[in-house]
């Protein structure tokens, strides 16, 4: 399934937003900047951006908040790509088919780009245009979904120290709705936040993204299994490789795919009571289970 | 010189925040929060929130929002010590005395570690108890101060490109204000918002954590080359070694000294204003000046 038309329209809303917010290749020190801009527009989908655009756009046509909250987002998403692709984590050279930002710029700058990526991403996140009572919302909920209680921080290091081991469905679910689901829930959530809604729409909005968020973890899995190295532009076949917990090895492929569809539905009923309105969010939600990279 | 008599009743005020705001050693998973309090309680002497403290003191006898912000300031300057001593950057076994976070735990829970302690800081701040126009306003100091262009990583990484190069005077400038000078002046800035001071003393206060900040770094230049390992509770002499730019290196041991002496009376005629108010924050300064660790 190629990407539904609307995402073109999006991404370049949240390129241009990008550039805008990224110091440029030549503000000293001019490495980091350097390093930071090849990772951030290394190719991203920026699913998480368009997600935090679309939820805002259910109640307001105002994008400016919007798209400056997503890009904070996609920050703190390329901050983990860099540092879990680090030697001492999964130690990946290879990362949307281009080198990884340690292969191109060294460790030291590595660590150090996704440390002032994860910084920047809350310089951003308190000049998000919204009243500062809702920023300061909008940093909690992001804050919380990045760290190491029930975020993707927690979710990485739960990972990790279950590779090789026997891992329930419980913990299981914890890696999955830490590592991956947290800041897709924060997308959404922020997005709805930016564009005004009201307690109960930005709960609703809160459980389509938990939905959404744990059903693109679950297809994740399955892609690593069945796709190749070329298709994914990362290392195919790495969970298997290193015993990861996954739900394809806990549950076999077929069982994997079921749950998926399950969580999907579940996301897509939350989205009911506002009809045609949400025709994006359910296309973004219909893409992301069914996309083959 | 011993510490200010005061700093035994701040830390007790500190020490208990960090204890509260920080998961348990039990929280799953419970490896990195062991990894996160570990180095945050291994013996920092809590300047950057003494400094928060002790500014919010002089416009407000409330202690619990500076209190709260000094907690973030630490979780901040934790991380980078954490990450600065990696393998890749400056590869240092001892901290305070102690084994660092990554030959403890380490490298990989170390970089997670440390991630987790500058998400967690931001999490914070968005909780200072304030109102919600004075908290985005110290978010965005303190995010500010950590970051790439003007503050802490920005300092770190212009320190490690210069190794073994010839520093000018403005680059060794920009190395200390930025790399610690940043952090300490936002601390200050940030507890006198969160005491509630008006623009003018923010920016007096500004100016005082600026010259007492880059003092400090000078000063920490002059404890490299003259204390040893065993006093400091770090590898002593490594700046030598690593051939780093220093100001030691560029203007000798005296004009060094003279220079951390003026910056210091510099600081000090910002609290004129402030009379016997301020006394402790005077203690503060001429502490970090003539300390010998």
């Amino acid at each position: 399934m190629t990407q539904p038309a609307f995402f073109v329209e999006d991404q370049a809303v949240i390129e241009a937003a990008l550039e805008r917010l990224l110091p440029s290749e030549t503000t000293p020190p001019p490495t980091i900047h350097q390093a930071m801009r090849y990772s951030v527009f290394a190719g991203g989908k920026r699913i998480r951006p368009i997600l935090c655009l679309e939820a805002a756009r259910l109640f307001s046509s105002e994008r400016d908040g919007a798209a400056t909250a997503g890009c904070a987002l996609e920050f703190i998403h390329t901050y983990s790509l860099i540092h879990d692709d680090l030697p001492a984590l999964d130690n990946d050279d290879l990362r949307r088919g281009k080198p990884t930002c340690h292969k191109k710029f060294g460790v030291a700058m590595a660590i150090l780009a996704g440390d002032g990526l994860l910084t920047l991403a809350f310089e951003t996140l308190a000049r998000v245009n919204v009243d500062a009572e809702r920023r300061v919302r909008i940093i909690t909920e992001i804050a919380t979904a990045a760290g190491t209680v029930s975020g993707m921080v927690g979710g990485q290091v739960a990972d990790i120290e279950a590779e090789g081991k026997t891992v329930d469905a419980a913990g299981l679910e914890y890696i999955h709705r830490s590592k991956t689901a947290a800041l897709i829930r924060a997308s959404i959530v922020a997005g709805s936040l930016a564009g005004g809604a009201s307690g109960e729409d930005v709960e609703r909005l809160r459980r389509f993204g938990e939905a959404i968020g744990w059903a693109f973890q679950v297809v994740d899995d399955i892609l690593d299994v069945e796709e190749s190295s070329a298709a994914l532009g990362k290392t195919a076949g790495k969970d298997q490789a290193q015993s990861k917990a996954t739900y394809p090895a806990l549950f076999g492929i077929e069982k994997s795919r079921a749950f998926a569809r399950e969580l999907a539905a579940r996301a897509d009923r939350e989205l009911d009571c506002y009809g045609e309105r949400a025709a994006r969010l359910r296309a973004i939600a219909e893409y992301l289970i069914v996309r083959r990279t």
